[in-house]
């Protein structure tokens, strides 16, 4: 089988780099001295070779062809062998990964994608919108009473926060009871399709009795950071859940791994259905190139993987919609939570106003 | 019950602190504007607080008082709030963590410790030696052939590379099965106590297959990289397994958490008995300072959590042990991979110059 291929950044001179591109081809596969190795089968068909070097404005950039064989086609050795000990070494980003033909049937892929979701929501060729139940600490009562009057202005996904996991506050079983039942019940008044995704958290053990927990309460879909709850479990989880996910980017790490390497092409090869980042001009700092690369990682034609949907979030409001719109295209999921919950009295209004802008972008 | 104190490191200018800092607070716990919560219970015992504001030579160092409750007492969740979404923020570093009294009881800590390791080998009052099976790709024959070699030299702790997962050229159960065989001989022929610490990797139904292999052949410690595997499915593993437990940095990442923290603190607090880093002088930047940080980390008394063996790695050889041993003192284990491989036929002699200079660093 071909190799996999791996692009790296190296920030040092471009005097050291064909030794420093050797030097990372034997850390990210038999972490030895090669001149050590006897074996030919291993020199020739498990030591990484540097396929191509290119200079770059503060270093360079190296491919790395990675053997298939070496990652034991399962994911935490994938991780491994991409970025596991050149993780430590601060000089080197990972940019890109290139699989080769078959690879990618290792993994799961979204089950639903964009088009699954679209199914089960209301929203046939327009944008969806999603918000957030928050703040974390508050009662489920409280939690309830938001998710209805979001279900109620017909927002087609309600996410828990990323922050609410199995607190005492709020704990997972009863707040996804009510919740869910406080959606259902606002779904049956206006003939809406809202969906509900609660927070899953915790070692795997608590993952697996959380999706016992949601599926029997009706919820139909699930939030998930894969970086938190760690990827192989999140895999895991995905195989048994049969709802569609929704990747969460938390502990993701900053400058590291390429954002749209990351949260779209290995979150979309691991499975998740769609994939919130931080937007551009909200609270985090990522730019628009990088946010639009990663909408075309998530959705465009790879290997008969299912378009992902992304979910630009991260302090945005309804007044920025329109130029989302114009950025993202239809196949988008519109985030805005804190946007909507500072308008207080006046959320059920706020929030229609989000959706008639989603719906009715020129009107 | 007091706050978790967490220590960021922020770049921005020093005159926007104050608000940096507050946005901080509002990011690592309600993820929504402070000035939109009405609930006072939220505001009072929720919302992070800004407990120091302290100038720095690039930017400033902020004190966060996060809500224990907040954690939900488990280890994604406390991740998530330490440094879920602030990971994404390039300009934030998590720089120390300092628990109230009592909550590290919620982790399992470590079960083994320095002491244990030490009832499980032949070294009372020295350095502990240890070193690698490599490189991938060898067959099972080799690997065990290598192990017979080191544990005659009566080296401690023989452990898989880190990259040896499940693969097809030496899969798991026949791995372990074959070293552990072979260095139980090899222990019957000397009368010495070398321990095998097999990789595990893979998603929790893979960790507990291997558990349950790795036991039923004997094996008497292992090997994982909590950042691969997922620190939930760590700890998950670490109640099961009843062995010592050897943590590796590998996709640790390098700059965004603190070394001593992560893979010191935390990964104590999680139940870690040793953990290898990047040693100074070696393949990898970290500095001294930061090493002895790591070792000093790892063994200070610390809340009654057992005392973690510090393993120096990545690039040393026999020459550097007496300089290393004068470093780190004697509850240290010293971790040579490639530099007894290199020695090709002299295998075996150079492991034993190691076991040596490790036993009688004066001689």
């Amino acid at each position: 089988m071909d190799r996999i291929l791996a692009t790296y950044r190296v920030a040092a001179p471009e005097s050291e780099s064909r030794a420093r591109a050797e030097a990372l081809a034997a850390e990210q596969s038999v972490e030895m001295p090669v001149a050590a190795i006897t074996d030919e089968r291993v020199l020739e068909e498990i030591v990484a070779r540097v396929e191509s070097i290119r200079p770059q404005a503060h270093g360079f950039e190296v491919v790395l062809g990675i053997a298939p064989a070496t990652t034991g086609n399962e994911a935490s050795q994938l991780l491994n062998m991409l970025f596991g000990n050149c993780s430590l070494q601060p000089e080197v980003e990972l940019v890109d990964v290139a699989f080769p033909a078959g690879y990618e049937t290792n993994f799961p892929g979204p089950r639903f994608g964009i088009e699954g979701i679209r199914k089960m929501t209301a929203a046939k060729a327009r944008a969806l919108t999603c918000t957030a139940l928050k703040p974390q600490g508050s009662t489920v009562e409280h939690l309830a009473g938001l998710a209805r009057n979001f279900a109620l202005a017909g927002i087609d996904v309600i996410k828990d926060d990323h922050g609410l996991a199995n607190q005492a506050f709020s704990p997972f079983a009863r707040r996804v009871a009510a919740v869910q039942r406080a959606i259902a019940k606002a779904n049956r008044e206006t003939g809406g399709n809202t969906l509900y995704a609660p927070t899953f958290s915790g070692a795997p053990a608590a993952l697996r009795e959380q999706a016992r927990v949601a599926k029997s309460e009706g919820a139909r879909m699930a939030l998930l950071a894969p970086m938190l709850v760690g990827v192989p479990a999140f895999i895991e989880l995905q195989a048994e859940l049969d709802l569609p996910i929704l990747a969460h980017p938390a502990f993701g790490g900053a400058t590291r791994i390429a954002p749209p390497l990351l949260l779209a092409k290995l979150f979309r090869l691991f499975g998740a259905d769609a994939t919130i980042f931080p937007n551009h001009g909200g609270r985090f700092s990522y730019s628009r190139a990088t946010c639009l690369a990663i909408a075309t990682a998530a959705r465009e034609p790879w290997k008969g993987l299912r378009p992902v949907l992304p979910v630009p979030a991260g302090g945005m409001t309804v007044e920025r919609v329109p130029e989302m719109l114009e950025g993202y295209g239809v196949d988008t999921m519109l985030l805005i939570g804190g946007g909507l919950l500072t308008a207080g009295e006046r959320l059920l209004e706020k929030s229609r106003d989000f959706v008639r802008k989603v719906a009715e972008p020129n009107a």
